[in-house]
This record gives structure tokens, C-alpha cells and sequence, in this order.
């Protein structure tokens, strides 16, 4: 089979305006970027319209999770892209909801971020690399903020902000791990103040978060000024606002906002618009783009980062509970190999069939059937990402297990087939969707103390026995708690690799303690990040990064990224 | 008047599309931005279509220069857009080709830069905030390659990378005094190797310089495997190509490298593309776009960076040198307030009549147009950008000085008037371009010593008496000679405001020695960069900075930047 890039590369796309029209969307509204990407500017309608558009009932919204990620690999963006392409192959009208990928990963380790096989969304190369420069758009107005401080200090500091309390720091889209602790303002008076600071990569920033959960531009505004960078020598906290820095940030975002379209090989639509971490902010697509689609279509299909422990979890408790969005079926991406792997198998050997080993890394599945099922309150559904090394008998232990608790499990192909591998998902989404069992469920209430919220998550979807943090730590959600800001969601940070905060215990470990190592009140995006143990928010290359082999061929055409 | 925003909003623009018609170009090679912006891929067109367009003979090209900037304003690029707008009212075809501006100014205190008045280049707010990207791109493959001189020094340094000996800084597209000098790579061994490093804007990236001087993405390629980023421990020079960062870097700057159309005002073609910084770098756009201008009409109008001893000199210098690019005539912009300004009156006097201090000031101007004629061999008529304070009695002072050196003063009422206050000024370049008396001289030849080029360019178009560096730097200099550098031509990096290298010496200072601070080799971009006293690669945002006051309004319309 061709690569991915090969096959994006070989794609007959549609015009972005056919696609558009295929939404019945006017052509005013298709602000192109080239001829395959454009941004939708729903403003250009007529009240008229936009009230003819927004007063539709919504669409059916399918949320995309998984298992907890091993080197094996399972497909959550893919098995997104097959099943917007099968829902319409079976004659449902269905568009999907993905992330922007980020730069420093596709230069890094990672590669592209765009689905894979015949299950993509194209153009590919742009969607990795620039796409319509939103990344770019939120990394310069983190960082003009961010300037604003210092000069702020360095011009009379009329606000008394504490150098040495400035939690704002900078942002790279890139991996770049020299950054993260740095020293800046050296060289004398006239280059500013000097104090301690750090990069976080793009994804990573509180702005991310709240472009990602903001309602409209005003809503945007409001956020952004809401945004506290650190405290004043009097211990009052600082805002953006406080800077009037609020406006211009809102400016570099206003053609950001508007959602991204693109198209799946198959020519479903796709929004492709913000793209928070999973692990430091909430990991899900735009608010807005994600309502436009439910006005757009009747089936949307959208997923949330890593397993459905951090990506799930934040699309339920921050996302849903502060928009009333309600996802109607879930699906759980697995695959045999990666089970295996939860199992003990090294990941050169999960290609060979291990029943014992299968059954073992099944408790992962179960565990996160259990937290959809009962803790999120979703009927989910099982997709199996085939690959051709798995056997019947180890499909028939997968159904076997998921059936003792009531959950269908289906196999998909849509990575060697495209759109027709996946229409027994298509099928049986529709089949749950109509019988119409899902009951959303919150881990935690609002009024749960933050502590509470965190000690909730832990062990109801960790599986954990209890929380623990430093006296210093306890004493900053504390003060949060005093501030007002208890009522905000909590945003965890922890590995996507293991339930528990280690990264090596695969399988469904309990009985854990789940640290906080640190706190960070984000009072723009309204949630608290709680950090356990040693997460890294900016991320480094490899000894040998794929930086090396991305490249132009003789004929000017992009290789190496895949 | 209405502000230059409101002019901007209120403008009848066409379709991008309609003005690529106007081209003669056809629709394929026309990637959009939005409506108004669109990137031309000329790669799209056939062989047979690329050929017949790059087999025409080329238009005329007329470069817009200035005296040295004031405070007092001068208007360089409203001249660009009013004269290519006139020669297009005059019954010429005409388009312009101008420097994207930098978003760090436009959120300082420098505002935008796309004209002004009623002549402007739109969509304005665009073109001054993301535009199409291509800052951020530029951006993004500078700091890949840092990141990957970090992580080449941190996963054993295979090529033996002197820390203390890396020149490759990292950059930001906005002022931030805080970065200029930084210690990177603190808090242990997962972070790096502690170092100093440094950022720039980005406009003062090498990288930027190169994309701007670049003929195809193959010499881009080259170009940017080329660049020294430092020394080994045993000496040696290490370029991006050691690294295997020049095609991932190209590939970032793909599309980025295909030229920007916008159009004025009044619909003349406008590509921007590219802006180096006039003092670091050479201040002039794109050659990919200059050619593609030359290739699609009669008449091109370009600018180079502040006044003609700094862009103008580089543009013959650098550009053409390298590329066979030839103006046919030269335009140089003046205000009488200006003039004034140089004769020594304060900028709030400068509205008032004062034959004694423009007397004085018109030494700038005298200066300006000896190196134009004498030592760039160009014929030059100079522009007054009238305002209302100016006088008869003035107007005739500038004309009769300017007839003894047998130069035509012609005003010009473009930013009041648009294209039509400009025809006198086009009817004039017309003449002399038909007249045919320009021929091109440089400064200095290949074959000088870089020392030699230095007092070139010091003696000649500065007036000094002589240039002088530091023992440390004098050999830094002879090294790159012995090293096999001495035929690159120099790109000068000093004030603006001066013909000497003390911005507070206006008029036109002589006897004064330039003091060489700072050498940096551009082996990519193929010159020597000479910083002559303390020129700052980082700007600072100023005590009250524009940011404070861009912002939407009730209706998401962007108010504030002007």
C-alpha cells in the first residue's frame, strides 16, 4: 500500500466552493485559502440567513475516544474520518470535527495528524504544516502579551507586577526543549527587567484553550481579558485587562476564529479548526465549529485527545458542561495489537497472535467502557482498527468480553479501504443513535470543592485510590478556592500512556496516588490545570527528528512526512 | 479626512480574482486568500504558459527612495501607490511591488505600513496583521533550525557544535526587549546544554533575507543549506546542510515563496512579498515577485527601505548586483516639513514657513541626489508629498536648489487625492524613462576587499571621512576574507536617521568616522552584515504601545491601527 503522503498527494480533491455548496453555504461565506482550504465567515450573512442557519435543530453529535495510547498504534483520527465518510456512504449527511494538528510534533517524532491510509483528510501537507495560520495567530498573541508584561515592568511598573510572580510565560510552535527554562532581560537596563521565564509549545496556552471554548469574538474578548498573568507585589492578581492588552489579542485572533473546512478523501466535509493538548488544556476542536457542523449536518462526527481518561473526560466535564453540547453515541477506538500490548507484549511482538496477552490488556478496554458507560453516562460502541496480523480467535475474545457487558463491538477496515471499510460502524452508530440511550453524566458537580473535583476524577476514572500533593501545592487550591474560581472545571495534566500517573503501568492499574505537582489557575479558559507529576509542556526533538527527512523532491513536491 | 482605516474600510475592492484577470493571468495560477489576497503559483501554469510569460521583455522598473527619515513623515510608500496608480490613470499599465510589513512595529509605535491617505494598498488590516502567512513560515523554519542546533548539542553533538560559538539566534515576529539577550537551556540535563543566546524580529532573520533573494525554491534550498550557524571546537564552519535542516526548512517556506497580489486603492496590482529590515538586512521585497511584476506589466514601482543611503544602496548593491535587476529611474521622496526638520526645526514647527531651516535641511536632499546620480548612475526626480503648511515660497526654494544639480521637483497630492494627485510625478518618470539617461554604477566592486567595500560605501554615500572597527573585529573581518568570503557584497546595518552613524546628526554630517561593531557572515544570503554602532536587532515596545489601543468594536469591526 502507498504511503499516507503518497496517497493525500494522489487524492482528486473538489474545489473548497463545491464542498462549501455540498453544505448549502452561499459563496460569500467561503473565504478560500488556495483552492482546497477556506475559512467560513458566517458573519458575511444576512441576519436573515445566519438566524435561518442557527435556529436549525442540531445535528447528531458522535464523539470519537479510545483506549489509552501505546507505541502499537490504535487510529482515533482515522476511525473519525472512516466514519464520516461511511455515514455518508449510507446515505446520512455527516461532517466531521477534528484538532489542527501542530508543527513541532510533525518535525519531531510524531509525523502528520491528519488520519491515514484511505481514511485522511487532504490537503494533507497544508493541513501539517501552516494550514490557514491559526497556530500562528495564537502564538503571537500569547507572546504579544507576554511582551507587554515586561515592557510593563520595564517602563515604571505603575501596576506593581512581581517579576518573580509572572506566571505567563512564552510559547514556540515547536519542540524545543532548550526553552523551557530560560533566563530573559539580561544585558543591562535597556533590555528590560531580568527574571526567570519558560516556553511552553503553542498548544499548550491558556489562549489555545480559550479560542477553542470561546462562543463568539466578544465572547473571545472577554476571556482573553479575563487571563490572569501573575500578581502584584500586593498579591492582587494582574489580568490582560489590567494591560489592555485584551484588544489587540482579539484583533490577531478575529480571522482565526472563523472555522476551517477541508475535505476527507471521500469529499465529507471536515472542520478542522483549534487544537488544545490533551494533557495541559482540554483537547478538543473549536466550540463554534463544532455548533456550526450540528447546524450544518445530521451526523457530526468529532474526537477528543488521547484516551478517553484526558480527551473524553475534558470534552464531558469542560467542553459539554459549559456549552450544554451533548454527544448522542460514543465510539471506543481499539485494536488488537495495542490490547496485546496493554497485555505485556513487547510492541515487536504484537503481531503475533497471544490470547493469554489479549485478555490481559482487555481490562484497559473494560476500564473505559466502564467510565463511558457509567461515569459519562453514553452508550459507546467498540470500532476495532484492523489490521491484517489479527486472528478470528482474538476477535472473537474482544466480542466475547465487550458482550458480557453489553457492548457491541465492530470490526473496521476503513484504513485499507476508506469510507466502505467502516459502514458496519456507520450502521450500528445509527442503529444506538436512534434508540437513543445516552444520559449524560458529570464526574464531578460544579459545586464539588476543587480538591473534591480532582479526588473525583482520580479514583472514579483513574481508577486511583487517592490524590496527594505537597503542603505548598495544597495551599495554592486553597487559595484558588478562597479567590472564587471553586466553581471551575479542573483541566488534569497526566500522561495519556497509563490510567495512573505513571506512564509504564499499562493494563488498568488501581490503587494508585495520583500527585499534583502543580496548579495553574486559567481564569480566561475558566478551569483550573491541575499537574501530575512530571509533565513536560514543551516537548523536545529526538536524536533523530523527522526535521532530517522532510524535504523537496526534483519537481518541487513535499516527501517525508507521514 | 477620515483616518487611513477608515479610508481602508470604506474601499470598493475587487476580487482578488478580477485583478489577476487584469493580469492576464489565468484562474489555476490563482490561490486565494479570502477574497481581496491570493498567492500566485506560477508552478500551475504549463511549461508552454510559463514560457511564453517568462520570454516577454521586461517592463520598466522605477525604485522609490527617500532622504533620511524624520519625524516629521516623508511617505515613501504612499509615493509607491499614488505613482502606480498615476501611471496607470495616464494610460500606462502599471503595477507596484512593495515589502510586507512586520506585525512587531504595527503593535508598537511605527503603526502600519501600507500607505496611507487615499494612497493604500487593501485589504489594509490584513496586510498589516497575519497577511498570508509567510512571516510566520519564515518564523517557523528559523527557530527549526535553533532547535535543531539545541538538539543536536544534547543528543551527543556528533558534530562537535562549540556552544559558546553559536551565531544562529532565535527570532519572534514582534518587539520584545526582553529576548535580546537570554540564557537558555537551564534546570538540568533533559533541558539542554545551558548557553547565551539571543532573539531578533524576525524581519532581521537571515532566513528572511534569503527568501527575499532567492530566484526558485531549489536556490532557496541552497541558499538556506548555506547558512553558518556557527563553529565546531576544532573551528570549522557548521551549516544548516550539517544539520539536515535545509529541506525541512524548504518545505516550510513553500508556498509561502509564491507572491502575495493585492491591489490599491484605485485597483492597480500590488505584490507584497518579503520585508527584510533596511539596516540588518536589505530592505527590499522579494526578487521572485519583483521578476514576476516585470514579466506581467509595462511599469513596476518598487521601494526599498528607508532612505537612499541605506535601502537604495542595498537595492543596487545587493539586488541588482545579484540578480542583473536594473531601475530605469529613480523617485526620491521629500517633505518640505522634512527638510525643515534636517534644517534643525523642532517637529511641532515644522508647519511653519522657513526658508532659512529648509535652506539648511536641503543638504539632506543635495546629498541623497549626488550618490543617486554619481554614484548609483540612476537619473532621479524628486517627489514633494505636499501638505497643506507648505508654501509657495518653499515650494520654489526646493525647486530652483534642484535645478542647479538639473533635477525636476515635482509635487505630488496622492495621499489626498489618490492616482490623480500623482500624474505630474508619473507624466515626469515616464519622460526620463524614455529618455534613457540612467546607468547603473555600484558603489564598489566584487573584487574589493570586504574593508575596502566598508569605506566604500562610508566615504562615498555617507560622507566620512573614514571607518574604523576594534582590533577583535578587524580580524573577524580578515578571517572571513582568508576564509573565501571577501567577494560577498556588504549589507550595512546603521540608524536611518543619518547619513552618519549618530541618529542625532541630521542634514548631511561629513568628517565623521563609522565605527564597525559587529560583523555577522550570511553565507546563505551571500553578504556580510557590517553593524556599525549600537544598532538594535530587537526593538522594544515603546511606554503607551499601539497594542493598547487596537481592538474591535461593537461590531467585530478593527479599530486603532493607522
Amino acid at each position: 500500500m502507498p504511503s499516507d503522503i503518497e496517497i493525500a498527494q494522489q487524492a482528486q480533491m473538489k474545489k473548497i466552493t463545491e464542498i462549501a455548496a455540498s453544505l448549502g453555504l452561499p459563496a460569500d461565506v467561503v473565504e478560500q485559502y488556495g483552492h482546497y482550504k477556506a475559512k467560513l465567515d458566517m458573519a458575511s450573512l444576512s441576519t436573515a440567513q445566519q438566524n435561518e442557519i442557527f435556529s436549525r435543530p442540531d445535528g447528531k453529535l458522535i464523539l470519537v475516544t479510545a483506549i489509552s495510547p501505546t507505541p502499537a498504534g490504535e487510529g482515533k483520527t482515522t476511525t473519525t474520518v472512516g466514519l464520516g465518510d461511511a455515514l455518508n456512504r449510507i446515505g446520512k449527511q455527516a461532517m466531521i470535527c477534528l484538532r489542527e494538528p501542530c508543527m513541532g510534533p510533525v518535525f519531531g517524532s510524531k509525523g502528520g495528524a491528519a488520519g491515514g491510509g484511505y481514511a485522511q483528510v487532504v490537503p494533507m501537507e497544508d493541513i501539517n504544516l501552516h494550514f490557514t495560520g491559526d497556530f500562528s495567530a495564537i502564538a503571537f498573541a500569547h507572546n504579544l502579551l507576554s511582551s507587554m508584561i515586561d515592557n510593563h515592568i520595564h517602563q515604571g511598573n505603575a501596576l506593581g507586577i512581581d517579576p518573580s510572580q509572572v506566571s505567563w510565560k512564552r510559547v514556540m510552535e515547536l519542540n524545543d526543549r532548550a526553552l523551557r527554562q530560560v533566563v530573559i532581560g539580561l544585558g543591562g537596563k535597556a533590555n528590560g527587567q531580568t527574571r526567570e521565564d519558560g516556553f511552553d509549545i503553542v498548544v499548550a496556552s491558556e489562549v489555545m484553550a480559550i479560542f477553542c471554548l470561546a462562543e463568539n469574538l466578544n465572547d473571545l474578548k472577554q476571556r482573553l481579558g479575563n487571563i490572569v498573568i501573575g500578581y502584584s507585589f500586593e498579591g492582587q492578581p494582574i489580568t490582560a485587562r489590567d494591560l489592555k492588552a485584551d484588544g489587540a489579542m482579539t484583533v490577531l485572533l478575529k480571522n482565526a476564529l472563523k472555522p476551517n473546512l477541508v475535505q476527507t478523501l471521500e469529499h465529507t466535509p471536515a472542520f478542522i479548526h483549534g487544537g488544545p493538548f490533551a494533557n495541559i488544556a482540554h483537547g478538543c476542536n473549536s466550540v463554534i465549529s463544532t455548533r456550526l457542523a450540528l447546524k450544518l449536518a445530521e451526523y457530526v462526527v468529532t474526537e477528543a485527545g488521547f484516551g478517553a481518561d484526558l480527551g473524553a473526560e475534558k470534552f464531558i466535564d469542560i467542553k459539554c458542561r459549559k456549552t450544554g453540547l451533548r454527544p448522542d453515541a460514543c465510539v471506543i477506538v481499539a485494536t488488537i495489537r495495542a490490547l496485546k500490548y496493554h497485555g505485556g507484549v513487547d510492541v515487536k511482538d504484537c503481531s503475533q497472535e497471544n490470547l493469554v496477552a489479549l485478555k490481559a490488556g482487555l481490562v484497559n478496554l473494560e476500564k473505559h467502557v466502564e467510565n463511558i458507560t457509567q461515569h459519562y453516562g453514553l452508550h459507546c460502541i467498540v470500532s476495532i482498527n484492523q489490521f491484517t496480523t489479527d486472528t478470528e480467535a482474538e476477535f472473537a475474545v474482544v466480542s466475547e468480553c465487550m458482550a458480557s457487558l453489553g457492548v457491541k463491538v465492530v470490526l473496521a477496515e476503513h484504513w485499507a479501504s476508506g469510507g466502505a471499510g467502516a459502514e458496519r460502524l456507520a450502521n450500528e452508530v445509527v442503529k444506538q443513535i436512534e434508540a437513543n440511550t445516552s444520559k449524560l453524566k458529570y464526574v464531578y458537580d460544579d459545586t464539588d470543592t476543587l480538591w473534591e473535583k480532582m479526588r473525583k476524577v482520580a479514583t472514579k476514572i483513574y481508577g486511583a485510590a487517592d490524590i496527594a500533593a505537597s503542603r505548598k501545592i495544597k495551599t495554592q487550591i486553597e487559595k484558588l478556592q478562597a479567590d472564587g474560581y471553586g466553581h471551575y472545571p479542573i483541566c488534569i495534566a497526566k500522561t495519556q500512556s497509563s490510567f495512573a500517573s505513571d506512564p509504564t503501568l499499562s493494563g488498568a492499574p488501581t490503587g494508585h496516588i495520583v500527585t499534583i505537582q502543580q496548579v495553574r489557575l486559567c481564569a480566561g479558559a475558566e478551569f483550573i490545570v491541575m499537574i501530575c507529576d512530571d509533565m513536560v509542556t514543551m516537548p523536545g526533538l529526538p536524536k533523530d527528528p523527522c526535521a532530517t527527512r522532510i524535504d523537496i523532491d526534483a519537481d518541487g513536491k513535499v516527501v517525508g512526512i507521514f
